[in-house]
């Protein structure tokens, strides 16, 4: 791994990100910026007429920008910012407040293929700029209400938007996927590596 | 998870399939068959003509039969056996013999679109049979020979078919799949969860 001269940093809390950044062989430090993002989505970008994609893409740009403004030095700093959706019939889906919840989402994407969205952004401090989106589309098998209920006892997916990881027990109902896998658990891993690279950061 | 009556072996001693299978809450028993897999590719497939999906669903029903001939106990037993290929043109390409082997395979898969395929066998004590196979299709972008061999030093490639790991830094030359991520890295996870459940072995 060539790290150059410019250092990278995740500006994220996700353990999914960190553990996939890693993966790629990145060294990083994470910053997690201050930002509340039901505040943000509601001031900023609900009063616009924008779709989910462009969303997920303001969100993880605010991410990272912000993380940005935080650090004390910035000039060889690259920071990192994404924001991962699931999106069935242009709606978002969240995460889910409780288990009911959790079950309700889940319903929706049964029998069904659903999109999952991930806005990245990266920023450094001498004033470069990346934000783009990743889209995977995920098929699902038709499932029960009490398999849901099941699946929702058997890990756990308050955390997860959509209510469900590919990476858990929710692989047995997926059939298949068109696109970035990695981008579904939460980092589009192809396309960030690509951009890396533009910052003179090479992972291969 | 409801194990229901029949007791399930796995038949590889693949440690990523036994991560797959652990991670979707099945409980297991492991019985490698003695089986010489190359002698048997020579002596039983290569005289006939058979494509290379039949061959892997052979191999898959090979392994499993030969699993279950050994077990002291079988009325109560399911044995799974699977076979990963990766499959370029119609050519299977196997593990790589060494470094060298390994970058060549990866050039061939440099740039296009190639297939993973598993044949699977579930075959339980009491005579019932299902030998299928998935197939996921996998594109790689353009990458140098240089980019290969880098790849091939930063992780071990030797016990891979087609000389790499889509869950390790190899992810990072997908740029999409098509079909079941779970299938490339060595189970597909929605069949065989599918196929258990006709033996009554529910997971969800």
């Amino acid at each position: 791994m060539l790290l150059a001269d410019m250092r990278l940093i995740l500006a994220s809390a996700s353990p999914r990100r960190r553990e996939l950044l890693s993966g790629m062989g990145a060294e990083y430090e994470i910053l997690v910026p201050e930002l509340d993002e039901r505040k943000f989505i509601e001031q900023e970008l609900l009063r616009r007429d924008i779709s989910p994609q462009e969303q997920t893409v303001l969100l993880a740009g605010q991410k990272a920008l912000r993380a940005l403004e935080e650090l004390d030095e910035k000039q060889d700093a690259v920071v990192l910012g994404v924001d991962t959706s699931v999106v069935v019939d242009d709606v978002i889906l969240g995460k889910p407040k409780d288990e009911d919840d959790a079950v309700e989402m889940l319903m929706m994407l049964s029998g069904r293929a659903h999109k999952v969205v991930s806005g990245f952004a990266l920023v450094s401090g001498d004033g470069r700029r990346i934000m783009d989106y990743e889209e995977t589309a995920v098929f699902m098998r038709a499932f029960t209400e009490d398999e849901a209920r099941r699946y929702v006892k058997s890990e756990y997916v308050l955390d997860k938007a959509g209510a469900y990881a590919i990476q858990g027990k929710a692989a047995m109902f997926v059939e298949k996927i068109d696109g970035c896998y990695f981008n579904v658990v939460g980092l589009p891993v192809f396309r960030v590596a690509n951009s890396l690279s533009q910052f003179g950061i090479e992972l291969i």
